[in-house]
């Protein structure tokens, strides 16, 4: 069902800050950097390659929305696994009709033009899993 | 200097469950359990591979130590992130002669005899970073 582990997400404070220390202290080179709508909400992202999977630091301004209400709750902290699934559509639908809650009832515009659904954390050990679907 | 993400590291409060989630939800498999002595303090990890990375599931019946402070703080959560390196004494010696602060001040065993060692989470937005070296 899951293809690898697509990349880790990371909610950070201040995002060009974290960007210079991930290069620093473990040698990773920056790939991208994206303003994400995550259904209404603009964070931005920046992702750093480390073989078939990726760090994903995300920054929010929001005062609302996933990555804001973690980092009130949190602090800075690894927020989220994302697996490559082929098919999110199918995959969605066959663990909500399994009683699966996820955070939107439905498959979202992720980054990079990827199509993805979260899990709320309930399910998983407190973890917001992500199933993702590159294009 | 990293290789590859070898595992990522969740705190657990009830092992069999989880590991039957893992499984239920995600389709992945069971590759090993381990009683694990982390200086002194006996934790259980269980591990699913996904690709060439782990998900590590990390179990500890234990009143002190990293796993069971993180539990008590935060709960069932996304406690560190793995990075492999070839040689972990030599990174580990000079990231500590640039200021970098480790968990414990020497390299230690680590889970399936490898050897590891912890950044302090202020080092890198709040998150466990693991050095580890497959033996």
């Amino acid at each position: 069902m899951v293809n690898k582990i697509e990349h880790i997400g990371i909610i950070v404070k201040d995002l060009e800050a974290s960007i210079a220390k991930w290069k620093a202290l473990l040698g990773l080179e920056l790939k991208e950097v994206e303003a994400l709508d995550v259904e209404g909400v603009v964070n931005k992202v920046a992702f750093f390659p480390v073989g078939p999977t990726n760090i994903e630091l995300v920054y929010t301004t929001a005062e609302t929305g996933l990555a804001a209400e973690f980092l009130k709750e949190r602090g800075e902290s690894i927020h989220h696994i994302a697996f490559e699934v082929e098919d999110v559509e199918k995959v969605f639908n066959e663990l909500r009709s399994r009683g699966v809650r996820f955070v939107w009832d439905k498959v979202i515009n992720g980054s990079r033009g990827s199509r993805v659904a979260f899990f709320q954390p309930e399910e998983l050990n407190g973890i917001y899993v992500e199933l993702v679907q590159k294009h």
